[in-house]
């Protein structure tokens, strides 16, 4: 409903002229626009506030408040909140009252210094932890660049933690340089993008944060989501490569593989023959081709395929370093797996296996008076099992004369004696004990002894398992 | 080196005041501005520009650029880089030869629009992405608040991929509202601290947040940093139970019973009658209990004590599902561990022990017979092993007569009896297989029941670990 007699919005133009013609006539520019335009720009925002893209449902509103008290009030009439904040400083006090009556709403006023933007944030942060699951508008149109851009900069920041937050201004879409003013009837209450959500691209570097962590999964999915936002397939190559690393931390080498040629394949296309990843395709074969190795030796539990054998110990071991500290139950059981394995290995050399390993009358002798010797019992005390544990594997090699396991000084094996022979009571297996790091970092220093070794024999030296560069 | 006849900047009151009557008196203010004022303060910031808090050697800066060149000269002229990025409007190009003359720099102009902030954020990025490891200042003092608030947002966003990025604005300590310019000589070029650093309480938005994914030992590291940072002790309260929940997770009892122990001490001092948590003391204390009481039972391993054996078994349980659908080993092995816990809990019932149980030759036979049932062969197939593996002890507690394992239907045990079997060939245990989903799931099932029945006469009805919320 228009009241009678009121300028029409339309007339804003008509009304702009005129007031200019009044400022050159030498009048003063602040009272003729008080007089001559802003009633019938505050009419119409009254009426029909110009939002873009559309009007939101705010129910809080927060504003800076400076020099401008004219496009605050506009602001407040755009979001249309109940309940409006606006943070003035010393100076800019004077304009509330004004603001109030504009907008003819209650203000809830708060004084900070115009330079202070940590005051803002904190005001930003507590009005948002009060209306925790409402639509907030942070309006910057007014106050100092350095209010705006707190406002700014805190509502893009806790957007993370309060989703219903948007930052929003009054642009115009035509500024008259000679007044220093913008043309009246051309603003608009802008709601403007996340830094983050309209750049799709931004993603990548959230998703390449979470690959040098190690956090393969959680990247796999931002790359996935980056080709739906940009529709660039690129990003399809670096989710296969964050799934393969996936699959192999999680001792899934049929995935890795899987996911690894898929890449290899892509990569080779002619479309993609300038992928950065190419820039690393050699490494990334050799990654490809241990897996695959990885994976026969699991298919056919053949430790001849010592490539396969040395790639899951090299992995266990690395799994076992990277759960680290903060993990003993699982650090150490991987530890222990990586050592199991690498005996096992060295076992067969001698064509024997663990879990059937066909001992004579006197080898089992042998074996016995082996083992009391290292645990330092007498050899009527010793018990040997139908398969053989960690600590029998050690006793039965070092019987063999294996140059490796031969090459550990006694001592030492004694004192690893413990840890061996509470691999079943472990927390995990079947027992009850937590490992401490000493005896995680024994275990796997002596399986890293024997990965050396298994390394210069399976013919795969220096491939890493590192994560190759992402190349951006 | 001043050049003989220049004003001094101390005479810049002098000539503000010049230059104010001069306005009065009729002439046009922008002219006068340029004429009077102008270069008296350009001559002073290119001897000795103004920063806070002190002047950093930044490479590269960016610089919005709307209808106030002046300003954008002094932030060049403070910012001091070598190579200097202007991102201009259409309208605002004209002003870029005078900002060449002005600060004697070479600048690289971008065009972009005026109220495109997705346009600033992606030729941030870009710049950011060309000199990915130099000192970069991002200029907001011009431009429109759209092209302000973008670069804030940007840059305080690009800070986290990119820790040597500065936002910095030209503030002035002085206003003339009624010459609507800030009064010359007052102003400074200022570096922002950024909201996340600036407010130490946001980092507890981090921790809730890291909390809430039962990600704790990296919450714990936020709150413990926060003490430090804000000097309030109440952190220290939210890292203790971020650290009790770790320790559990990572199946260290004591550890976590240790935490929990010095929280609740700390909850009943004066001081923090008042702490959040104490809003969830009762919650606290039946898992400071129930931990208490898993970690009697692993240092004595007496099944008698039946609410840690159930609360390890939960522990167990909710690990396996935890770790999910990613992680099938982990799960498997979590899940294993579960259900041969609450297995020779029942054992335990019977006055038998899994890696001792005494049988009589009598009982074996009927062992065999109930295992050759389960897994659908010929008794003399069966091998009954000196210790009682999963299956072997579910089909004995079968035998005597167990009322819960009694009630599982026979095909469904004939259809777990192949995971259960696999247990020693699981791949973290002496073997090389990955189970499926469904296994772990088939797994999962059967622990949940014996759970169930152990709950109900371990007297622990009703302790959630869930993690209790942390009231802010």
């Amino acid at each position: 409903m228009k009241p009678l007699g009121a300028p029409l919005p339309e007339d804003l133009g008509v009304l702009w002229e005129r007031y200019k013609e009044a400022v050159r006539a030498g009048g003063n520019p602040q009272a003729l626009y008080q007089e001559m335009v802003w009633p019938a720009l505050l009419r119409k925002w009254r009426e029909e506030p110009s939002v873009y893209p559309s009007p939101q449902p705010f129910a809080v509103s927060v504003h800076t408040l400076g020099t401008s008290p004219e496009a605050t009030a506009l602001a407040i009439l755009g979001a249309g909140a109940g309940k409006v904040y606006v943070l003035h400083t010393a100076e800019s006090a004077r304009f509330l009252p004004r603001l109030r009556e504009d907008t003819a709403k209650d203000l809830y006023p708060i004084e900070i210094g115009k330079s202070d933007v940590a005051a803002i944030y904190r005001a930003v942060k507590q009005l948002l932890e009060k209306h925790p699951d409402l639509p907030v508008a942070l309006d910057l149109t007014s106050g100092t660049k350095a209010m705006s851009a707190g406002l700014a900069a805190a509502g893009f920041f806790f957007q993370r933690f309060f989703p219903r937050v948007r930052v929003v201004y009054v642009d115009n879409e035509d500024y008259d340089p000679e007044l220093r003013r913008p043309r009246a009837g051309t603003e608009r209450l802008v709601i403007l993008p996340n830094p983050h959500e309209a750049l799709a691209e931004v993603d990548a570097l959230f998703a390449k944060e979470l690959y040098g962590k190690g956090e393969f999964g959680k990247a796999a999915q931002y790359f996935g989501g980056m080709v739906g936002k940009t529709g660039d397939q690129a990003y399809a190559l670096y989710k296969a490569l964050a799934e393969m690393y996936r699959a192999w931390r999680a001792l899934d080498p049929k995935e890795a593989v899987r996911q690894g040629k898929a890449l290899l394949g892509k990569l080779s296309e002619n479309a993609w023959l300038n992928h950065p990843l190419n820039g690393n395709r050699r490494a990334l074969e050799a990654q490809v081709a241990l897996l695959e190795r990885v994976e026969r030796f699991l298919d056919s539990q053949d430790f001849g395929e010592r490539a396969g054998v040395y790639g899951l110990a090299q992995t266990l071991l690395r799994l076992s370093q990277e759960v680290g500290e903060g993990q003993p139950v699982l650090a150490a059981l991987y530890a222990y797996r990586a050592l199991e394995l690498l005996l096992q290995e060295r076992l067969a050399l001698l064509g024997r296996r663990a879990e059937a390993p066909g001992l004579s009358p006197e080898e089992e002798g042998a074996l016995r008076e082996e083992l009391a010797r290292i645990l330092q019992i007498e050899p009527k005390e010793v018990r040997v099992g139908a398969k053989l544990g960690l600590l029998d594997l050690l006793a039965f090699l070092r019987l063999k004369g294996d140059p490796v396991v031969g090459a550990v000084p006694l001592p030492e094996l004694q004192g690893l004696a413990g840890v061996l022979k509470a691999r079943n009571e472990a927390l995990l297996i079947h027992g009850f004990r937590v490992p401490t790091g000493k005896q995680v970092g024994q275990l796997q220093g002596l399986a890293r002894r024997l990965l050396q070794d298994l390394e210069a024999r399976s013919g795969v030296q220096g491939v890493s398992l590192d994560p190759v560069p992402l190349g951006f």
